[in-house]
């Protein structure tokens, strides 16, 4: 084959390898309705700045429950189903075919082993909540959208248990700790890092996300005002929260409408 | 029947498809242009962030002054015409035919009942005011496109009357209580919850809607500086409401082509 | 004439009075690149958020130097190059042909008659500059590209010497007031409403009025950290301000780039 | 030629049109990798707001290590591989052939001299940074993507050894000073201007330019809170940035995908 003809080959293959490996997939078991709930969450999360380059959105895999999926190591603006891989209840993944993935997937599989009714996790460095994860002033529900803040947002200190870390949960006895943090609560903050947010499926979890950082701008706003700020009580909360499930379609509706055009 | 006929049939269905079902819309007694002012006003509020996934724009049903005009449930950016639809003056729809309608359309309902001079009303959950909704820092009118505030905002909490609720004016008594708060004013705060703007026509409660937002942020920006704050007083307030109503058109018309294109 | 003569010459004429009227605009002495300026002037600071819906840009006339250019009334986003109109030293439009203009007109005509070196004006409701307006803190500069505002930034309060008004600089007198305050300066600001920005050209009358909101709002952050701030002395900014005037075109090719596709 | 030959020939083509007019630029013995880094890193600073119309990003040059490549004087957004030009150690344009050069290209001159290790500048007004530049609140790492903060954020100001300037650094005296001030650290502020921030390569340099901005904005939030803020300790901040240059390409990749558009 002459030289030139060669090379346009090459340029051809280059092409070719930029088309996500479709076919390719082994997550033939899992209904594409999770896997474009998982996409749809990462770049709607990205979309509004809750993740940039870093966080990541999980499932709990209904076939199989002590596994979860969760994508290879990839800015989340930018996953698709088929970067989305199947972990085991340690974080291994069961079929790595050389892709990285997240140094910090034990926050999902120590949750997932923690708490059964959690079906979906999400990580992320939100900008309004690491103002909070860092001081003794408590996150709390200011408003009915975040009514699911009313029952007690723990935050964890890496440092308390494991003392001078790269502040990441990369190994289990890390997850460990932030899973038993975590309680039966829906989010919990991460000193220095972040938080995570857990619900019974994957909209909720990300409309966690979602709403703990709108909750906590305005929480810092109200606080700005310099007199008392009067919360949701627990029973507000409580009853607000079960509201949101309600509607979670129709803002679920919205953000699916506002990524959509990027997955083209 | 002939092919051509056939096809020509199918080119007039897929037309249909693609225009607004007009045809099947009960509203033929609405001008269309009402209907393009809710459609503009939601879609130009949640284009800049004064309503996220949730909130909605009614207007008074010129034709039948006791009924009213809203979208199904939907959220704010995604209404058009044939979404909107037709309600009594207890907030029941007249022609559902299936379709979900909004929990808090007492709002709504009751506040066009207590005002005969209310022609619109909004309902948002505005970032700048849900602050001013949960401390004792009254919202006042910063600058003359606010000037509308300096009348008095009332702030309303439900729990005074209601007790621990799930946040929501979810029937007709908890839309009179409400209603009464809001009084003759153009602006009602709702505690933990969000603000809801009346006027004479929806082009102006919208305006309101917006400018309440824009002029709460301004003032907690104010009240950071230190130094004690100026604001219009009731007759400069007065006085430069008036303007308003002059100019409304001018930003009208650029709200309008700024969500035009996604309307189609 | 046959009927369908007379449609077709109603179709031409409607797609005419579509095209911006280019040919009957009077303003056939001005240099396109003048007119220019102000459109583009116009629509960055709308880009920007410094104008929203209100506010304008002016020129000094080069031909008539006690006359100024400045848009119809109109939103500054869609303003073009044939919406700019001629106006006299008092802020009369010598040819309106039924054109609205804008009310403030007379911060313009009054700072053209009080300022022989101003060569442009901006006024806007710049969102970081209105908390300004109605404290007692002084808006100083706080980094070289505000360095213009080290010379000092009166406040100018209409009711000082007009009472209680609806806000606006509705008439030469007024305008006469504003302009004294302004005195010397480059920047003055107007309680409860904005501020007016002038300079030897339009350009550097729009970049005073871009960073004299940016710098509003790094002097409002820096403030919130709650010690004391250095700012510009005297002659840092007199210095530094020289070095704006050599930079103008690199930021102002940046800023049409951004715009030009929004006059397609 | 048959079909498939012709087809791929096609896609080189397309292929080769796509990337700038190499031939007309005098840096050929610079890899594209490095051009194109400085290119996604000027136009990514500035789609995030780090940059405006101002500030630099560039390389030593690997071929000649006493020299560097940075852009003709062009605002961030615009800069394309075309237009980066070869510096000597003081700062002088190589092969300028009229092109205007940056006025503080004396910044990246200075420290390229005095820090062997560093491989990449970047130069910003970033809005986060300012207010830290003028008052006595240290800039501190408050979460593990600012964990090169950590070491220490030195403060320089160009008036203790060079009295009532224009604030910049105009000449090889003035990049001196500033590298001085710099010392072994990743980043310092300039009161009143911005900052700088170094790195081993361009991708890190960058990274710190964006978390040093994302860092100062989350520092002044927490601590409007009011309560007191637990940074991350030297050692803590040690760790997690080497976890930083594990995960650099993750954001970078996004980085490159959101400006390539505004490269065609």
């Amino acid at each position: 084959m002459p030289f030139r003809t060669r090379l346009s080959f090459l340029a051809l293959a280059l092409c070719l390898s930029a088309v996500p490996a479709r076919a390719q997939n082994a997550l033939q078991n899992v209904s594409p309705g999770l896997l474009e709930d998982i996409v749809i969450g990462s770049r709607a999360l990205a979309d509004f700045g809750v993740l940039d380059g870093f966080g990541h959105v999980s499932a709990r895999d209904p076939a199989n429950p002590s596994h979860f999926l969760m994508s290879r190591s990839l800015a989340p603006a930018l996953v698709t189903a088929d970067d989305i891989m199947e972990f085991d209840q340690d974080g291994n993944a069961l079929d790595a075919r050389g892709r990285a993935v997240f140094l910090e997937r034990f926050i999902h599989a120590e949750i997932y082993k923690a708490r059964p009714d959690v079906m979906a996790v999400v990580h992320t460095h939100s900008p309004g909540v690491v103002p909070f994860s860092v001081t003794k002033t408590p996150l709390r529900a200011i408003f009915h959208n975040g009514a699911f803040l009313a029952a007690g947002v723990p935050v964890w200190d890496i440092a308390r248990e494991f003392g001078a870390t790269d502040m990441l949960v990369r190994d289990n006895g890390i997850g460990k700790s932030l899973a038993r943090a975590l309680g039966d609560k829906s989010v919990v903050l991460m000193r220095g890092h972040g938080d995570v947010t857990v619900g019974p499926d994957v909209k909720i979890a990300v409309f966690r996300a979602y709403y703990t950082d709108v909750n906590a701008r305005l929480e810092s706003q109200a606080m700005g005002l310099g007199s008392e700020v009067t919360y949701l009580s627990a029973e507000e909360g409580a009853k607000a929260d079960t509201v949101n499930f309600a509607i979670i379609d129709r803002i679920w509706n919205l953000w699916k409408m506002r990524v959509q055009p990027t997955l083209k």
